[in-house]
């Protein structure tokens, strides 16, 4: 089987570096808690807001992301019985290329390039989708699993996951 | 329909890059002309036939690649009917990827970034693939269409295409 794995808010943590810098920029709290159903920039005040536009285009920005909790070792074990892809819309941000492909081989290195895909939509032939944004499950004809992201927990139309030891449940 | 557009060999020219440092390296004439089944580097002395690696790995080597004839405004013509895309194979070379992301928006740049695709498996839910590499047709569901290059001339196995007119020609 086919599956391909977003990396932001799925294997990479961009929540905690935006974080990082609104606090430095502006003092947000550091333990800022999400609300269900709001980004990040949406806790912010409103003249500051727009502010993670330039964070993102920023060299080096997902340079040094955390991993999401178990996501190298379950990815190992799906390698085990499945075909996995890493499939992210890197090309909305240009200078993210290059610190995305280094991320990949710096915590992913058991990740052949046959296998990264840097994309904008994933008009992708896999057979499962883990993904948090729903607009790339709009026109997927595979099995969809939505990873649960503050900004996503609203949404209850999509079969969920909300760690990896889940996503291990569903696939293996 | 959903059209994906290789770029080496498709729509922009390595072979004439590799035989300009080929030439200023090692002498190799610039008119060469390649012979039906045989890559670049088969056409150079066997003790600098690896150089091409080498080449290729440079930064700046995709940036300045001649356009193919024809290509922009087949493209173009193409974009009013279907929805096209541009999928390359460029994470088999980490230094490729801004290169080729810059060549795209200096010369394509009415093609979207949610229309690029940066991969290494060519796994894509579309209708047609425009490739020069037999390798990526091999689980392919769509329709492939063989873009001639001096290395799949004796190819005979699939529908094949010399030029972007001919593009044109079978689909609009």
């Amino acid at each position: 089987m086919r599956i391909a794995i977003d990396m932001d808010e799925v294997i990479a943590d961009p929540i905690s570096k935006f974080l990082e810098l609104y606090n430095r920029d502006f003092g947000v709290p550091l333990d800022l808690v999400l609300d269900p159903g709001k980004e990040v920039h949406q806790h912010v005040p409103a003249d500051v807001n727009r502010k993670w536009y330039d964070y993102i285009n920023e060299k080096g920005f997902f340079r040094n992301l955390p991993v999401i909790p178990g996501s190298i070792e379950a990815i190992q074990k799906l390698q085990e019985q499945h075909d996995v892809y890493i499939a992210t819309a890197a090309m909305e941000f240009r200078n993210s290329l290059e610190d995305k492909f280094d991320w990949l081989q710096d915590h992913f290195p058991f990740i052949p390039w046959t296998n990264i895909i840097f994309c904008g939509n994933k008009v992708l032939d896999v057979d499962v989708l883990i993904d948090d944004r729903i607009k790339n499950f709009a026109d997927f004809k595979g099995r969809p699993l939505l990873f649960s992201s503050p900004h996503n927990l609203l949404i209850t139309d999509y079969e969920r996951v909300d760690t990896w030891d889940q996503v291990l449940e569903k696939l293996l």
